[in-house]
């Protein structure tokens, strides 16, 4: 069940960073969804080590393998089964480790929960265990397509370098044009050099990713227990290394009063509109026909490559000093995850809410 | 579905403000452990409108009537059915909404969805459905207390008025001593007053919750996609209101460096500990056995007691004044929702991580 | 968990016979249809006991009192709390009882398994516990009406007194002429006779129910595992004292061989048509739109009013003779209870397959 | 959620006949269990085509390829994905029915429900498909041998050739000695004069496995709609061309009155104990200590190599004559995949029940 992402629409994942891949099984899609594998590949590509000089300098081919659930280029409504082999390990890196839990990790309460731990590259706690929720959220973008919805994301943050203007004062089709993924090109350029200034210490530095979902259909949500917003959280905070989410105001709402918070609705041409979307497009936990959009926080990666006091399985002290490639900021390839599990999300309540009348 | 909470443990609620009642069925609650109902009578108590001036002035006695599952004072591994019949409705109160949309409420979202809506104080979507969680948490708190879990919430903002030391230091045992169930007797103060202010001029004002979760054993929380934070923003993000959600160092991590950032473990007379717990009690979605602690944003309640201008159900645009009793701030009683929020979740993963090992 | 049934449709239910009251949740339901409560009430009436001399003599009311989730007459699409009271219970019945240990009943092992026991009219284990999945049903029946889906179970064995023609060459609008719930009028004779003979002896009786469901749209029932009749199984031996579920030909599938037992294709003016229907209305897990048939046994109810040796809870060996008022068999009013657990099913699956396509 | 099994311990698969490979994710694998690959691969020989005269000429090495969740041999808890290549697919053997929809096959409501199929083999709706089951099975067996449950099916019925003795008058570990899986040798070497009659004739016959599970702890299952018979109903009627299910005296009670089929205790060198075992191992929905005993009915394969008509996907009639290589009887492989189901089922609720209680 820990697995597992989704209702209706689910995703399965297995892999461990260092075994032989990384998998999953994507049940409850569509049937009649043409599936483009060049998208995929290509959200692949932007998840992927490697690809600038802000990432780490592993070269993984990243290449996904469909094994079932799609016949002639279509989705038949089966699971679909898929694998990225692993091929650029260097599992000695990690033989220092094996024994020493790494501070802010996950090592100690792996070890502690179930009495073993595959520590090669972090095993199941690598973030390398994203591949499978891009592919999932890929195939969920391509059906989110049929019914026009659009889920773009961007680096809003790095340290403390904040985008603050509101993402509708930016051109959103500019994020890819560099390598930070920030819509604005001036903020970009000082957020990367932060980052190199930063991963030249073998430090690391945080941030926040935003998300805008476009198109949304009104309706989506479940009230009480599965409120879309609530979903989207859930969500957000499966992401390896996030430590927060807000979504319309978030923690700003404090700052104003109700009278002053409120998204009052109006007569646009005989259509109900809003003069503010302040809400975040979603209202009692369902979507209001508004963009959604929300913030999630990512912590300055665990693994730094300076030496650091812990202790190993037996409580003797020691200096641990990682090796390997390791990402110096988590925030330019956390934007293609974040839109991934958006998408999945998506998608699940949008066929969950067929089910509400006959 | 979407109106149970859990996993193993789970609360299934019903009810609208209106109805008859609101309950529930609490289903997987642990067999053999004592039933103090004037324990969750008082937790209901400390939830009810009509406590103190900053809240509500509606007078509900919220008595809860156990059904099943409960036999000479002890759970019995049955499901526990129970009701809190409602007494105190004015709905006429209601009668001016039931065609117009209140502006950021869920009126104009469950009218989409579903098609039909019972307008009356809000239906479903009033904040009195949360009396099922109340109910659902301290049976939680009282199956916790036998493996000495602790759970404590508190509001930590209102408005701009911010709690800004840690919580260690604070005396914990003096949150109830204050209507605004904040730890600073000074700052609790300043928050009554504030609330106060903004009640007459019939406004509303929003703030955050902090919760720390003491004594919780290590292991709890399940990889990937039941990591034991992402249960927890779920959970908080459910209640009314709610727009964000952090824990640990949360939105503030990105001004710290990794380095800066990460807990370091030692040996502490022959035991693994830490020397500080900016985590927050998790790590890689597991418990860690340290304090766990999260903060949640609630938005100022949307009723405000002032003209608004909205639309009805054709659309014609048309004023809107709320009658009713109605919460200038939704803090005060949201402290016990994020509490019995709390409990129940780690309920549900201190018994799934039973099944971890044979 | 284990007291919900069902995936998008859920009843999840409580209480136990000699409690307050037995009751549910109905979640899930779909918005928009009009809740004829005499239709419920009228259900329940045919699964009361006290309906014939058929049945045991107990008198109970069972009015269903609808706590929410129906608005002026309509579902809403929020969860239908409801509670059905407990009026006649004669607990002392069961004092002897208290610490033995009935043959072929749950006492045993509720005890083991909880370490805890309500003994009082076998608790949570009791048929009254059907009662719930009776009001859900009814609401199923409701929402399936209107898509033309009918339901239909009777009596199709008592002893070894069997219905040995095909249900096709009866008239099934008859069914309730009888207080055996069976369609061939001789037959109901000899079996309620049957009934009263067992009876007067202190002991009982089992028999088969057989369940016709017509109008069921192609296209219910999800591969692998969640074929429409493995649901069927599933939710024909939750009920009490099932013993075993076929559907189609059944058991008796291995008389033919397969190129007796196909059901072959043909044109029928135009229309794709089958000569037989050996399958039961489901291919491959999923149904065909022809009719779904099946067949479910249920064993000799194990409370029986004649001596039996047993143990106590110490083991000490006793003499039991169960007092109170029993049904010497249950099939007549396990039709209704079949029934429900079909529309519920359907139901479900119905609502599950509008998720299979965008 | 249609291609997953289980609650806790959960086998999610995928793959189509013909598609490129068969394969899971087992989640929910309690941590530290030597996992056997010889033990998992013998279970796979066990089920693989072409064993002997008996089954399909196919020849597939059905080789298990695991990815994840084992390191140095041993679970570690986290999801453990697996693999087997397709390798000995003639696809073109199908091309006769791609546009045909075979008698009594998933064709239809395949095509009906999805609006595509891959026709190749059967697709999804193949018997291929419990490759996955097998070796999650293996692995639930691996980890019940740990508390000593121990699972034995075997064929019972071939056509009308009965085995009418209790399973408790056979050696069962002399099941494997002959092709057909029947602990009686006569009757297992008539048995197997009759499949190949049958298939000499091109045509089908069906029958019944048994199943026998020994040594399951008191306790598993879960009252209401969990019951324990109601899971294990579900496993089975969840395998291809499986007609019915029954446990204990099954169909066969209610030949008994309830005073000779009550299962009466007494005390036994001061423990508990039963003088008969009728209910089958199981008392109100939860395992009572005894040995469980279950038959699943088999309907003959609906592939048949003789002519039939049918009609095309545009109505047309026309004939249809099945080329390639099928089972003429489905019995002797669905030995092993009967105890893999109900092997699945009892780690499930095994993990379950330890969540009974703190």
């Amino acid at each position: 069940m820990s697995n597992t992402f989704g209702n209706i629409f689910t995703l399965t994942s297995f892999g461990e960073s260092h075994g032989k891949a990384i998998g999953g099984i994507i049940d409850g899609f569509p049937a009649g969804i043409r599936i483009d594998e060049d998208f995929v590949q290509n959200e692949l590509a932007r998840r992927r080590p490697g690809q600038s000089a802000l990432t780490t300098g592993r070269k993984e081919a990243d290449t996904v393998e469909f094994l079932s659930g799609i016949y002639e280029g279509v989705s038949t409504g089966c699971p679909i089964g898929f694998v990225v082999w692993n091929t650029n390990q260097h599992s000695s890196d990690y033989d220092n480790m094996k024994d020493v839990f790494r501070p802010s990790h996950a090592d100690f309460t792996y070890t502690q929960k179930y009495g073993i731990r595959d520590h090669r590259g972090g095993g199941r706690s690598s973030a390398r265990e994203t591949i499978s929720r891009v592919v999932g959220g890929a195939l969920a973008k391509l059906a989110l397509k049929e019914i026009g919805v659009q889920i773009t994301a961007f680096t809003s943050q790095v340290g403390t370098l904040v985008l603050d203007k509101s993402y509708t004062q930016y051109d959103l089709r500019h994020i890819e044009d560099n390598p930070v993924r920030c819509p604005d090109p001036v903020l970009a350029r000082q957020m990367e050099e932060l980052i190199l200034r930063v991963k030249g210490e073998g430090d690391t530095v945080g941030g926040t990713v935003s998300c805008i979902i476009q198109g949304c259909p009104v309706g989506l949500g479940e009230p009480a227990f599965g409120k879309l917003h609530a979903a989207l959280g859930n969500a957000m905070l499966s992401i390896n290394a996030a430590k927060g989410f807000e979504y319309g105001q978030g923690f700003g709402s404090m700052e104003l009063r109700g009278s002053q918070q409120n998204d009052v609705f109006y007569n646009e041409n005989g259509h109900i509109a809003l003069h503010t979307n302040r809400s975040g497009g979603i209202q009692g936990g369902i979507s209001n026909g508004e963009d959604i959009y929300f913030r999630v926080a990512f912590k300055p990666v665990a693994t730094i490559l300076m030496e650091q006091p812990t202790v190993d399985k037996e409580g003797n002290e020691t200096i641990l000093k990682a090796r390997g490639r390791h990402d110096p900021c988590v925030l330019p390839r956390a934007v293609p995850i974040v839109e991934a599990m958006a998408a999945m999300t998506i998608l699940d309540y949008y066929l969950l809410n067929k089910t509400t009348r006959m």
